[in-house]
């Protein structure tokens, strides 16, 4: 089984570092690895965010284990050229539509919410992602109005049928969880989310066992903080997700502490924080690695069939973190590889 | 001086009621009322959710009170027939691009927040939302791909001339508040946002005593929940702005708090609750009605030239909130009147 590890930018390369390690101590038989430079770090050596090695590492690995791209030192670089195109390349050339992400507290870090601790604990949900379409995938440029005006535009749009994969992936989910889903969109304004209303409704057909309900995002994110444990699985498209996953990661506590998978139909995965690059602390050895180190787990889980492994991997996260190990997002002074070091004493 | 009253659907009727009794014990010299019929309500009636007398009367007006709109039973209508168009209608045919969100901790209620009480109560920020343009009002539709599949789209664009009227607001409101301002886009993924950026930073020049900084709008979302004491001003797009405000308001505690203005070019403006219809609660003197009088707070002082009026509701809305006036989402058992009798009480 081929991991390819790509660590990106910014603190993407020290939390990537920590995550290696803690597979290593596994010692999964048959795992192999292979990197690749990404984002801003690939655009600085080899002139594109994504190059065809690393797309080709990538198409080739069984899992992808991803850091984090964005670099301040490419913002006036054309759009084509930017280290976010690594990702979004990514996700749409191996069709990774289907992105996971749960929020759940970890009972250590019960006071690191600035929720209220009542409201923080009885967070347990996921957020369904859709990956590959909407306003992120849509024709999109600079033009001028009749007018002679320079004006920014881009297409928002979904289809049935990407519609109904990701809905499948959110209902199965749900189905394997608390049996409540959520459907988030602005249908009272767009028509591509009355159309993925309307799709979302003829799926649920099939789940007869799983409770779908209806919210528009601006509601969603206020219910997110009036009362976050109401939700078990939401499922929205590319941009309401990317919003509102941000917003539940913190309201556990710290992006620091959470972990995606962004799957496939087959179950192939790209796994990496939910947290960016940071710059603003990259290099300084201040960054939580827990979030890769517990993407890790997600791939051995989803991916390579490890479930064994995976809960290794969680249990030490969660022993290190009762024994009181936190860096700097935590409240704590621990550097990037002393939290690795926690971790792996934990194992 | 004519005020339009449009009490719309819902909790609508009742909210402005008690508004409207506010506005008569100030019995400001020279106010004279008209109400229409707006939304739900003016489509059951009349087949339409802004008729041609309810635009009149909000053009003839020199300032607009309205409830919400929002009616379950019109769901199904064709897109132009639901009562949302009402409001998005008369937000577009008066020009009101200029949307106003604070966000203040009512220090009487910071135990209602989620948020810590520390955190809540650092609160003291303003949306600046722009309301005319973005995906909300770009061409948009149902079409089969090539494929025959459906598929629903919205074009979401700026320009920069839109762009620079909102940015002039918020640059003006950060001077007269603390001098902050931060842009919230999503430049690394839209042209618009782009576009967006490009012209704020523009108009900046010419507010060299305001500090202005850049944020992606899933970042935003997360500072609103880490450190929302962070922000003074925000200003954004019409689709970031709507999820933002609605999320930054119940980090103060309850939506049915706060007040909203839309302001055209010269001053007239549409003044409403933030929250929305609620036709869960409505019909049943439920509802809070502080939102609805504050935004007739709020007409006085920018619409009407009547700043005492504007502080003497404030401080009797305070003054009734000391008191121990409760309604049921602030934890409470007042009926919809009765919050209302509380206000006039402390007149
Ligand atoms: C880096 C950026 C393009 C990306 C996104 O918007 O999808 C990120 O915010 C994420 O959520 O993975
Ligand atoms: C009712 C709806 C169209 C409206 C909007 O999205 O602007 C509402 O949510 C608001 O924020 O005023």
């Amino acid at each position: 089984m081929l991991v390819a590890i790509l660590p990106g930018d910014g603190i993407g390369p020290e939390v990537t570092a920590q995550a290696r390690r803690v597979l290593d101590a596994l010692a999964v038989p048959g795992m192999t690895y292979e990197s690749a430079l990404v984002g801003g770090a690939a655009y600085h050596a080899t002139g594109h965010p994504l190059p065809p090695e690393t797309l080709d590492l990538a198409k080739r690995a069984d899992a992808i284990l991803f850091g984090a791209v964005g670099d301040p030192t490419c913002d006036s670089l054309e759009r084509a050229l930017r280290p976010e195109q690594a990702i979004l390349g990514l996700r749409k050339e191996l069709t990774l539509f289907s992105n996971l992400r749960p929020a759940k507290m970890f009972p250590e870090l019960a006071d690191d919410s600035t929720l209220r601790r009542e409201i923080a604990e009885a967070i347990d949900l996921l957020i369904v992602r859709e990956l590959n379409g909407d306003v992120y995938f849509g024709e999109k440029g600079m033009r001028r109005t009749a007018d002679g005006l320079r004006e920014g535009y881009d297409i928002m749009s979904y289809n049935e049928a990407e519609v109904r994969r990701i809905a499948h992936s959110a209902f199965k989910a749900a189905q394997a969880r608390r049996g409540k889903l959520c459907s988030v969109d602005k249908a009272n304004v767009l028509e591509t989310s009355q159309l993925w209303r309307d799709v979302v409704i003829e799926v649920a057909a099939d789940y007869p066992d799983v409770a779908l309900s209806h919210m528009y995002v601006d509601n969603a994110a206020m219910q997110l903080v009036r009362n976050p444990g109401q939700f078990d699985v939401i499922v929205t498209g590319n941009l309401f997700g990317d919003i509102l996953s941000d917003q539940a990661s913190m309201c556990v506590g710290s992006i620091g502490m959470l972990a995606s998978a962004s799957l496939d139909a087959n179950g192939k995965g790209l796994y990496e924080p939910i947290h960016g690059s940071a710059p603003d602390i990259a290099g300084q050895s201040k960054a939580n690695p827990l979030a890769t180190i517990l993407s890790a787990a997600m791939m051995l889980r989803f991916s390579l069939g490890q479930a064994e492994a995976a809960d290794r991997i969680e249990a030490a996260v969660a022993k290190a973190l009762a024994g009181g190990a936190r860096t700097a997002d935590l409240g704590g002074s621990l550097s990037t590889s002393a939290m690795g070091d926690a971790v792996l004493a934990a194992l």
